[in-house]
């Protein structure tokens, strides 16, 4: 690349006092940091936190919030500013406190405490958790105007747990095949749901460390459960009870909660997986362009409940034309892929829209065709495509495109 | 496993008020987490902070903490207590004032703002930091009764930047092998070091986010350098300059500061890379064993500068015998790898060790063979194989085994 050539970088001789100037932090001595014994985000960021939308989330009881994906990059997401939704509101559980009781089709139901579990093997796997509810109000239409409202109901963290099949085979449990795993939560809300043997004796995870610490009280602190690629309230938070049963509990969330209502009245039920989606976090309405024409980077955020992400593809014409992204780095399976299109911008509107693959196959449909399958009335499981319109200003908007 | 034998899980039927009677957090609804748009740990684990040694670090203007690696799992660290050195303070430089200068043997100086980086094709890596001081006490003896304090002055983040070989080639710089790349800070003590062009052209990465968020004030907010597997300092914080140069500068923190004295008075120069070391976590002071003889999981890090852990052993017999532990997943190259012995303690006292390999077939040294080659005037680069001793109680103490 010739010199002068890159992005604005600007030629040095340009007199710029931010350049030429003794600046104020380089002739004093900088904030003590010896007195900050955790760091918090600087002033500057104070704007990427977690959000709410007040409409959405009248009750403070049972609420939810939303990542600030438009303003991170990488695949991490930080505890202090991952999504969390509760039912019941976040409750204190000292590790002393806790405890996790084994019964119904076991040689003996057992009861663990915190420092039982510390002393299973235990993994560490890095995986998304998504809400089945994430960008659930754009079935409707496109709805609200920022990615973090329209997909941060995800985070992506690297958890440290023992195998839920360590634990089944430690009381003894029968792990035929037709056999279910119920798991409920030490919360009022009692949050618990069935889950199928094979799930239970594959990935899942009794959880206590996310990102190295100890998981957030909101979280589920001490210990919940990963449900690695299936939806967000199957993760129970302060998991108090697995009881192994003959059949689904058909609990509260997994009837009247948590299936999709179709056109014709019927609703689809135990829909787990969060198939494969992608989000172009940035520009995005929250993240407009702010230079002129030229070199750019779109990015973006993919993830399959059924594996690894293989491909991106990204149009800038509303799906006429497709490029293939550059991947971040290859993503783990059941964890969040950050995609690249590294790009010139010829300063016409776009209307951006990605698109995702994973290595089953599956290819995220657009919103018609989803519509077409589960009709309107659904508020769960919606991954299609999203588009932005991005005008001559560099002004990102939430839209639809047919 | 036979229903009974883990661990010390009780069985239910044994009457436990905590399983038995409704409890506080279950009847009443919890706390409302919308309020906390940015989570900080619950309280019961305030003690997992950041801690300095106050002889150690008597100035707070240049000073070192510690992340405490004792009380964290897996192998991402947070930001908020992720260790952090300065020189001169952290300082407060705004995404809107921030400039990078780069000039020397360059076709073009230009000048770079925050935005113009971000323009730029840019990559996710994890990569540990160390600082070349960390385990430096230890020369003289063992002095400091707790792995944070021993070995905390590490973090391992997952770091969005641009390549520097994409900086270098945008000015038309001379890349060729004899050239070097000087690199300074914004800060007052304008901490500057000297980089090979072979480094500067191969991993080494202009970076803005950890973990997918900004990077704290005291990581260098809004940008760093990030050089893996080198030490520390040489990753420059509120970086400002890059001048391509005919020699090394030989600035003070590369002369005076950051050199090894050996026996002799003479001291070695130029020791940028971190060689393979290892250390358990669990059990260690901070940690004791709390739970009696039987089941358990003895865990640590291990981390090379040359590429990737291909293995770790431990020896509860002071380096007699050794058994090979479980990595909790492949390490990626440069970056923190998380071990674990799942084992029986039998209730007799151990002396704990850890011994790392990386894929240059290199082996972490003992105490006594790195003080046959280096003396004991050095601070830095102390890599050797530490030892715990662990007494009948289950309490751990910083030793040395000859």
């Amino acid at each position: 690349m010739a010199a002068g050539s890159v992005a604005g970088a600007a030629a040095a001789q340009q007199a710029d006092p931010l350049i030429t100037e003794l600046q104020d932090w380089a002739s004093y001595t900088g904030v003590g940091v010896d007195e900050v014994p955790y760091g918090m985000p600087i002033e500057f960021e104070k704007h990427v936190v977690r959000r709410n939308v007040e409409w959405l989330t009248a009750s403070p009881i049972s609420s939810i919030n939303f990542t600030p994906i438009h303003a991170l990059d990488g695949t991490i997401t930080p505890q202090g500013c991952a999504f969390e939704r509760h039912h019941s509101g976040a409750i204190e559980l000292r590790k002393e406190d806790y405890r996790l009781m084994i019964n119904g089709l076991v040689e003996e139901p057992l009861v663990f405490t915190y420092e039982d579990i510390e002393r299973l093997p235990r993994e560490n796997h890095v995986y998304f958790c998504e809400c089945a509810a994430n960008t659930g109000m754009e079935w409707a239409g496109a709805q609200l105007n920022g990615v973090q409202f329209t997909h941060g109901m995800i985070h992506n963290m690297e958890y440290t747990g023992v195998p839920l099949r360590t634990l089944l085979k430690a009381v003894g449990a029968d792990m035929s095949p037709d056999k279910w795993v119920y798991v409920e939560g030490a919360d009022a809300s009692s949050n618990g749901r069935s889950i199928p043997m094979e799930k239970a004796l594959d990935d899942v995870l009794v959880a206590f460390k996310a990102n190295g610490e100890a998981l957030r009280m909101e979280h589920g602190y001490p210990v919940r459960l990963v449900v690695p690629g299936w939806e967000g309230n199957m993760w129970v938070k302060w998991l108090r009870r697995i009881e192994i049963t003959d059949m689904a509990v058909e609990s509260r969330e997994e009837t009247s909660k948590y299936t999709d209502v179709l056109e014709d009245g019927t609703a689809r039920k135990w829909t787990w997986v969060m198939d494969a989606k992608s989000v172009i976090t940035s520009p995005s309405p929250q993240m407009p362009i702010t230079h002129g024409p030229g070199q750019m980077v779109i990015s973006g955020l993919a993830w399959s409940g059924h594996g690894q992400i293989t491909r991106v593809d990204v149009s800038k014409d509303g799906g006429i034309s497709w490029e293939t992204a550059r991947l971040g780095k290859q993503g783990d399976t059941k964890a969040l892929t950050r995609f690249y299109l590294d790009t010139e911008w010829d300063g016409a509107p776009m209307l951006l829209q990605a698109r995702a693959m994973d290595d089953t196959g599956y290819v995220q449909p657009t919103k018609e065709q989803l519509r077409a399958e589960r009709g309107e009335n659904s508020v769960y499981h919606n991954n299609c495509i999203q588009t932005w319109y991005v005008n001559a200003e560099g002004i990102a908007e939430n839209v639809e495109v047919s």
